[in-house]
């Protein structure tokens, strides 16, 4: 294994990257990397820039971290601010939350596979585990809400049934790719809320 | 950041190592850093014996990963063998094979992470994301039969409710700690079985 160049930086090409084309690209190589594992010289020769051009878009790999992850986030809590999400039953109300979210890591997908990988090593990285946190933590309040409500079973802890809706959820990241198996992200949608709210079990008077 | 000195070993300690020990510590640090981000340093300084002390042991840090994600594996592959996997309704099979899923994660909690996070780099690698697609094609193997059966839904692709059961079932490993919240494998087996076996949603004749 040989030390990486660190100097020699790809020729400089015209910039016409905006700051929106080089966060697409930081994303997909901090995805393959891993956030720690990429230098400003991976960016550097993944954009087909030199170091000092994404000097002029952002302060570092850092700030390209932030926009990213904000990116993911502000479309999560997006969610909550949407009228089904706040009007009506709060089982009605969860439900139309647990496929929004569907939709939105999958229109969204690299950028929530990076906020779903992010460990904490940094302030930005803290930061944004804080936030999943307070979405984490509002999505249970609707679930205990909806379990006083008798509509959603409270048997389970809201804490626990929403780590493992949520592990349900964020798994989709693992295996989808646009392009295979022809699946939309309503399908998916359709699918992750039937099985977390039906369960897969065939009810006894549904049987044929 | 400084480059890795890897000539210096730490000082020779008395090898009181068994192959056991010296998995479990390689087990800690390659999910910790990741299996392509450890060397054999980084396994000699954690383990606190010389690399030629993990050498009279091992052939090298692939030997280690193929002993820890074997044994997940078998642990895993032993499940379908155990009777009440073998006999009965393909649906209570199924069910018993979730539960001892959770259970078997739990008890190796650092093997099956490590086995998750396995990415297809080294042929060793590749070997355990077969092995792992082998398992899952077995359960959805079950999954298909119980919907025959009448007994689960049959709407919704059994490779598709494999994948998102399994979702839910691995990402335990993202947040449960031995010492956290006090639960037990079996309180954590039960909340998965009900939950993706009965579903969030109280039945409409079980309302109080």
């Amino acid at each position: 294994m040989t030390t990486a160049k660190r100097d020699i930086n790809t020729n400089a090409k015209r910039d016409t990257y905006t700051p929106e084309t080089l966060l697409s690209v930081a994303v997909q190589v901090f995805n393959e990397r891993g956030y720690d594992g990429t230098s400003m010289e991976h960016l550097s020769k993944a954009a087909g820039i030199s170091k000092s051009s994404i000097y002029h878009h952002v302060s570092g790999k850092e700030e390209l971290l932030r926009r990213a992850v904000s990116r993911a986030l502000d479309e999560l809590f997006g969610i909550l601010e949407e009228e089904q999400a706040r009007l009506g039953r709060p089982a009605e109300r969860l439900e139309y939350v647990v496929r929004r979210m569907v939709e939105v890591l999958i229109a969204e997908l690299p950028y929530v596979t990076l906020l779903l990988r992010v460990r904490g090593n940094t302030g930005t990285e803290r930061w944004a585990l804080d936030r999943r946190r307070e979405f984490d933590h509002r999505v249970a309040q609707m679930v205990k809400e909806a379990a006083a409500d008798g509509d959603v079973r409270g048997d389970i802890d809201a804490g626990l049934v929403t780590r493992l809706v949520f592990g349900m959820i964020n798994s989709i990241v693992e295996w989808y790719r646009p392009d295979v198996r022809g699946m939309s992200e309503r399908e998916v949608a359709d699918a992750v809320a039937q099985l977390a709210f039906g369960g897969l079990r065939r009810a006894a008077d549904g049987r044929g």
